[in-house]
């Protein structure tokens, strides 16, 4: 769990952790008259003539509204606005660092479906993109699908995207490792909520066709391949809770990978010796995994976890900072499938064939590489979609 | 108009002109667990048990959300969200200069009360207050209002409030220059937009009994004096359009006061004329007054304007800095009558009775005393109305 001293972090959180800077300082009546009135007449003129000026003479190009309604913050649950706002504010930090965004925490005190949509759209002609954060399924899922359909900005939900971005990266680089083409493994996913959701959306995409998810009552999805491809957009549809088609343990036999989004000691050494060999498992849950490392190492192939203590950490700040870097950049008029799949790509790519091992399969957070390469191919690819305006 | 090089101001506005700054660099594994997950996770679940919490661990305490609809921008009328960003992007320069405040645009795609309301009411749980700003009447009154009513954090319309209780500070000096007491002073007000309105409410409240309004159509509030304070709150259900009950220059005959927010060469000077002795005239129309300083300062006892470039600037940044320091540093429920009476009283304080003079009567913005004394008289007019939560 890291080295998180209580009294440090109460001590770290004193006042807040984000401010506001001015860029030019505001020492005299002449640039006062230049960035406030009457200069800054001229650029709202300039803007209303062309409004995509706003874009080079505004805060909009580099700004990032980090939006949530508090109702699954991290996993601790529904939590409100107020208890959300410290880890929003975490967010906007790893924006600024990492990708240089200018991202401001949104907290909403509403958790009703149209007004979250309603607000995001009236709220979005100052921001260059918006990122969902910690809403809970399956209302996360028509809030993105309505805001990403009304609005002319990237909209990304992280919880879902920016976690199935850096899994399907890491899977990429695990299957080198085993040696295993994509179409043929036997995927397990654990934990159907909004980013196991998204994961088996993207490990579809990506070509698998063997793809199983669990729920805590057993199997939940199970279909044949060309069933789950046709539904790819919609799979909710496709999961049943009422009877279950078998137990977890049924999945598990002879799978090639399990990804677990699920929660703390899901999985036991026993379910890992039911899997094929050279398993991969990715145990996700959080604070603590499906298995803990020191049980699982052994027993596995590839094993990988959320956590910053253990080698293979996926961790979502490896996606999204590359990912709005790069639709910022280009002005993008959303984050599409290809771009997301560019940004697992990218990542992937950071582990050069001589450098990845079993306990290397995913970069660093702090590799800096990460984000300028996401942000490059997330940017090629949004220019070949055709959504850049620049 | 000031030194504003149309070539400067651009710019100086590439890329926009506020950004997020980190107060902790997240250079380590060790900080990231600090700041966000796991630690800030202790942090959310402190702010659970005790939301107010808020104001010492986040954002909150120091943050203000600049509000617009974009329906009246500056003098430039209904351009739109986009067009106002960069004027609320100065707006924050001058909280984050002038008064330390965290503020970020919010500008809105909607000109709807009912949805205006809403949005805000939904973001507010992330500020510690909400400045209204470039919202055209009478939506205004309504927003402002309702928000108040519903909301318990500062809300202020900055362009009724803080321009009437700068004009409001600007009279009380003026009124010892010309030695006569407000009680029986005449006053013309003319522009009965929303700054016009508010500086009425908070004339009467001051002790104004004799108060005309006009518009374009002539006088359009006028009633005698106990009327006039019955309906203060409701200003707008006395004014009457149609027909007007005479011209502006019926009003002015024996006038002691004008103060115009209305527009350019609305007065003449044979119309000061027709005031009283030792006339008291604040032309405040944006960016040219309604009368030119040259042709005015000769005929009042005191001349005041909006404008940089001559004596008497009367500016709201003189207001809301401090305004808004004091109430986040009380951390009040409410900017409430009494408080905007304090700060009026603090900023005509400044200055001093050996060195007021006619062309004196208003400190500089840049005069570094304003903004703590504004502050610590709204603290303490917050805290004797038992809206203070500090």
């Amino acid at each position: 769990m890291g080295d998180h001293d209580p009294v440090r972090v109460f001590q770290v959180h004193q006042g807040g952790k984000i401010s506001v800077q001015n860029k030019i300082p505001l020492t005299s009546r002449s640039v006062l008259s230049l960035v406030y009135t009457p200069g800054v007449g001229h650029v709202s003129e300039a803007i209303v003539k062309d409004p995509t000026k706003a874009y080079d003479l505004t805060t909009k190009g580099n700004s990032v509204a980090v939006v949530t309604d508090g109702s699954a913050v991290l996993g601790l649950g529904n939590l409100g606005p107020e208890a959300a706002l410290p880890v929003m504010e975490g967010k906007a930090m790893l924006f600024k660092e990492m990708a240089g965004i200018d991202a401001w925490p949104i907290c909403l005190n509403t958790q009703d479906t149209d007004e979250i949509v309603r607000v995001v759209q009236a709220i979005a002609p100052g921001f260059g993109g918006i990122n969902l954060e910690d809403i809970s399924a399956p209302r996360c899922f028509e809030i993105e699908r309505r805001l990403k359909a009304s609005l002319d900005i990237p909209v990304m939900h992280d919880d879902q995207h920016g976690t199935a971005v850096v899994i399907l990266a890491a899977l990429t680089n695990a299957l080198k490792i085993t040696q295993k083409p994509i179409e043929t493994i036997r995927v397990i996913v654990n934990g159907l909520g909004a980013a196991g959701l998204a994961c088996c959306r993207m490990l579809l995409a990506a070509g698998v066709t063997h793809l199983t998810g669990c729920g805590r009552q057993g199997i939940i999805l199970s279909e044949p391949p060309e069933r789950l491809i046709a539904c790819r957009d919609d799979l909710l549809s496709c999961v049943h809770r009422d009877p279950p088609k078998g137990t977890l343990q049924d999945a598990l036999k002879g799978a090639d990978v399990f990804i677990g989004l699920s929660r703390a000691n899901a999985l036991t050494p026993d379910d890992l010796d039911l899997m094929a060999a050279d398993r991969i498992v990715f145990a996700m849950a959080n604070p603590d995994p499906e298995i803990t490392p020191e049980l699982a190492m052994g027993r596995c192939r590839v094993f990988a976890t959320g956590r910053s203590d253990y080698p293979n950490q996926i961790n979502n700040a490896l996606a999204f900072p590359g990912m709005f870097r790069g639709a910022l950049d280009m002005r993008a008029r959303e984050i599409n499938e290809a771009m997301k799949a560019a940004a697992a790509n990218a990542i992937a790519g950071i582990i050069t064939g001589d450098t990845m091992r079993e306990d290397y399969i995913i970069p660093s957070v702090f590799d800096k590489q990460v984000v300028p390469q996401v942000a490059q191919a997330v940017a090629q690819a949004a220019r070949e979609t055709g959504v850049a305006r620049k």
